[in-house]
């Protein structure tokens, strides 16, 4: 059982502030009348929080709106560039980082390669793309928000176990905090793109989200009444690693079958490059001059060429993937599922097999009622939701 | 985007009387200081909403507690039977109701046998339960709360469709406060299990908890951050329509090879009798005088005599069962599963064919810290559960 606590005087202003922030984010240009109106804060409080706004320069007054039979009324707003945010993915074959405004414009752009590196190799490479984008920076920086793979305590910043980068309970947001002077948010990807699509996504006013990020792995992140649902452990849509095949292949995590082992990028280059080898005249072989330089690009070049194998094999991923959806939607019933990560570069091939596996698979009154589509936010969605983790923790925006 | 609202005083004052309530009901006795101490509300707040409890017969004194210097102080609590509370559980195969104190205490039970109904046959049960229930009542009755199967609004007290009662559109709640004139509460009843659960279940002190309700057919009920999670559409936790059998047998929702069809009472006691038919010889046959006769009652018997052809048919749909828990799990990482309805009462036998099949089937990191046990309140829970939706709506202290 929650005990709830009385607010003090100190968390009551903090929480209006906070409360005319957001509506003025939301709302684009605003009077303080209607902010009072809309927030039933007396106009006092509404100008004294407001005053302070201007004077941090995170609100301006950007000149007079309709009036209302009296005098026209000063409009109010949240100048993108008030603040700027870093966001990190460190998600995926390179690390990509953006300088990105408080409406999810990229500012600035940087990526570095990630090869082989040991877990201080990783962490050096994260240090340099950061050291890029913060570069004789102009406008003032809120925070660095990172969405990483593995396991990560949000709550304390720590990555607890990211297998590719070769980490292991690495308290991230102390050494960037420590390094970089300012405040620092870590996140699961999965769970950073979710916080993403659900701040900049197309599809706004909705209360619930899931996004499935299929990429070199695959994982979930879900959007419960507004918030992120971390689960018990930071581990909530770890769907990667429940079991899609009986006897099937053994997974990086030890067990066997997981439905990373047959529906992510790694999985269909390799079944890629088996077929290219088993068949040289299979048409994907005049993509390239080997097996081995099949990439999820040249896949992807198939696919767009209409390659009835390679068609085949992002299908069978996306029948997979339809599988493990089907169960979220009985576990959780809502109802914008978004399909996120490189695989989703495969467009109508995936997302047309993954529709078709749901359908018959749950509940008719749910899944007539589930829309399922392609992020909108393409590759950027995971420095987006980083920088949205920050936004939401400054400014509480989100 | 949420907007919040600044609270109104009449909404503050509403908010610190159930806040005092609660934490007079969660420590069991407390002084008025104490309770200014762990709500940070002002003494003076405290005694006069205490006093206002005291006058609504909901709140007494009992004594005095243990000196902290001074005079000993009075210490409040909440009398069980300061109000009774109706729960209905419409789920099996006979309506069982119960009147219920404020801890979980049957005072009265009543229950009616439900057999090949329509709707309005089925309605009119569920009157002649309450009317027993009700008859005669002294304590003050809070309000009804039912757990009906299917889709329920829980908003609008609307049962959308409960196929096995032939119910659809019934709105229940308006229906039975009219005939009551007492306040209502409608849920599914896996949704009610899982409040039944976390209120007055053996393990307190989570925020989090799944109740997986196997019974004629299979739910979930998912409490999340203290609260019931209902879905997009009220569906959340409709698990028993996921598929579990490719090429499975036909389900009453016109899908084919739902978990239902392979882990619910209905089949296995289906199963048995086939088992029983083929094989005169089989031992399950000595405990009826024919395969007709064999009942989830005649299957338990064999279970526990340690009929080995009993025990695998359960063990079966167990590990059916664990196959949806490991996407459970994947999907919401939520340590506490509790395995309730009346499969339940097949114990050890179905749970650990349930713990065998997750173990390997989800990630490990998150299964090693997963509890899947049985509920602790047996049949009672959809009863209490309901009971604990009037709680939780009325008197806010759940």
């Amino acid at each position: 059982m929650r005990v709830m606590q009385k607010a003090t005087r100190q968390q009551t202003r903090a929480h209006n502030k906070r409360l005319i922030l957001k509506t003025i984010y939301r709302d684009g240009e605003i009077s303080r009348a209607d902010i009072a109106r809309s927030t039933r804060l007396t106009r006092t409080t509404v100008s004294h929080i407001v005053t302070e706004l201007m004077d941090d320069q995170l609100v301006i007054e950007i000149g007079r709106g309709p009036s209302e039979g009296g005098k026209p009324p000063v409009l109010l707003s949240i100048p993108p560039l008030a603040r700027q945010l870093v966001g990190l993915d460190l998600a995926d074959s390179e690390f990509r980082g953006g300088v990105i405004d408080l409406r999810g414009n990229f500012q600035r752009r940087a990526s570095i390669p990630v090869l082989e590196q040991n877990g201080d190799e990783a962490l050096g490479l994260a240090y340099g793309l950061l050291d890029s984008l913060l570069d004789d920076i102009q406008e003032p920086v809120l925070g660095i928000g990172i969405g990483t793979p593995g396991l990560v305590d949000a709550h304390q910043g720590v990555v607890r176990q990211a297998v590719n980068l070769d980490w292991q309970d690495i308290p991230l947001r102390d050494l960037l905090e420590e390094r970089y002077g300012l405040p620092v948010f870590v996140g699961n990807d999965s769970h950073v793109a979710a916080l993403g699509q659900f701040t900049f996504g197309r599809i706004q006013g909705i209360d619930n989200l899931v996004v499935v990020k299929v990429g070199r792995g695959v994982s979930a992140g879900t959007v419960l009444n507004g918030r992120l649902h971390f689960g018990d452990g930071s581990g909530a849509g770890e769907i990667g690693h429940v079991r899609a095949v009986e006897n099937g292949l053994l997974c990086l995590c030890g067990h066997s079958g997981c439905l990373e082992t047959v529906a992510s990028t790694r999985m269909v280059v390799k079944q890629a490059r088996d077929l290219a080898r088993r068949n040289p005249r299979a048409s994907i072989n005049k993509l390239v001059e080997a097996p081995e330089q099949i990439t999820t690009e040249v896949v992807l070049q198939g696919v767009q060429a209409g390659d009835s194998d390679m068609c085949r094999l992002v299908a069978e991923a996306g029948r997979y993937l339809g599988k493990a959806i089907a169960h979220l939607i009985g576990a959780l019933n809502i109802e914008q599922i978004i399909i996120a990560g490189s695989m989703a570069r495969f467009g109508p091939v995936l997302l047309d097999a993954i529709r078709d596996t749901v359908e018959p698979r749950a509940m008719g009154a749910l899944v007539s009622r589930t829309q399922i589509d392609l992020s909108d936010l393409g590759q950027d969605i995971v420095m987006l939701g980083a920088a949205a983790l920050v936004m939401s923790s400054e400014l509480g925006v989100v």
